[in-house]
């Protein structure tokens, strides 16, 4: 399949949410080649998860089938730009491009909170409105002094 | 529990998962009167899937124990400053108060891309190291104007 037909199937998806009591978004992975490897939708009210987004689900499912947590090689088409917290997952997935259609103010436009994020992201920890507060740096060291003191971890 | 011996709770399971061969993070989340709902550990290379951080999951499971998307009025405690997937994940789940240990810099400092992310985000969609292409938003739109129209939609 092209660009624009995986995007059409990630939109598809998207609309068919709607349909059935999700939120409007569909994402797909895909192969150079092309190949749809994983789909996703939005269903964080259906099953109860803040972190159902499509772009999470299609990554999850990808990684399970491929059974990898590196998905080098592969794209993913969302038909919205992602959240940050979906973007952060491409990241961690190493996926090689990305292609969108909605933008982050389009979602603004319509109610979900994807601007207010990459806003609150921008600002030190201080200054946002979700309060926070460091506590026990020194105790929670330990851990990352045992991680680089590890022989044979599997390093992401 | 107080936030200290939550955040000791924490702290352990990070201590813990690095010797059970995943990555040095723990989080767990409670409520107002310091009562634990759920426990994450970071399960990446472990279980396959690049979105299973230990915020990830203490979210995850704590939204599928009360049977809810919004944890408004519950608390994370993590080893460590959450990655902007994390990040994202909180503010999605409405949760009240962040505490946290080690930052984004210690991660940097034992090999992880919290930082990278970080910088990518604050960067325009062009700008960053990430591929991405926007296609088909007028196709897209439809999803939109179809949420809008649509009655009895749950919002979050």
């Amino acid at each position: 399949m092209k660009k624009e037909d995986l995007m059409k199937k990630a939109i598809e998806l998207s609309v068919e949410n709607v349909a059935a009591g999700g939120g409007p978004f569909g994402a797909v992975i895909a192969d150079k080649e092309g190949n749809i490897i994983s789909y996703g939708t939005n269903r964080v009210t259906a099953s109860c998860d803040p972190t159902a987004h499509a772009e999470m689900r299609a990554i999850r499912e990808a990684a399970a089938k491929l059974k990898t947590f590196d998905l080098s090689g592969y794209d993913i088409y969302s038909s919205c730009e992602p959240c940050p917290m979906c973007m952060g997952a491409i990241y961690w997935a190493h996926l090689d491009r990305l292609f969108y259609a909605n933008t982050k103010d389009d979602a603004k436009k319509i109610g979900f909170d994807d601007s207010f994020i990459y806003d609150e992201l921008k600002l030190k920890l201080p200054d946002r409105k979700l309060q926070s507060e460091q506590i026990m740096r020194k105790e929670a060291l330990k851990a990352f002094e045992e991680w680089i003191d590890k022989d044979n971890k599997i390093r992401y």
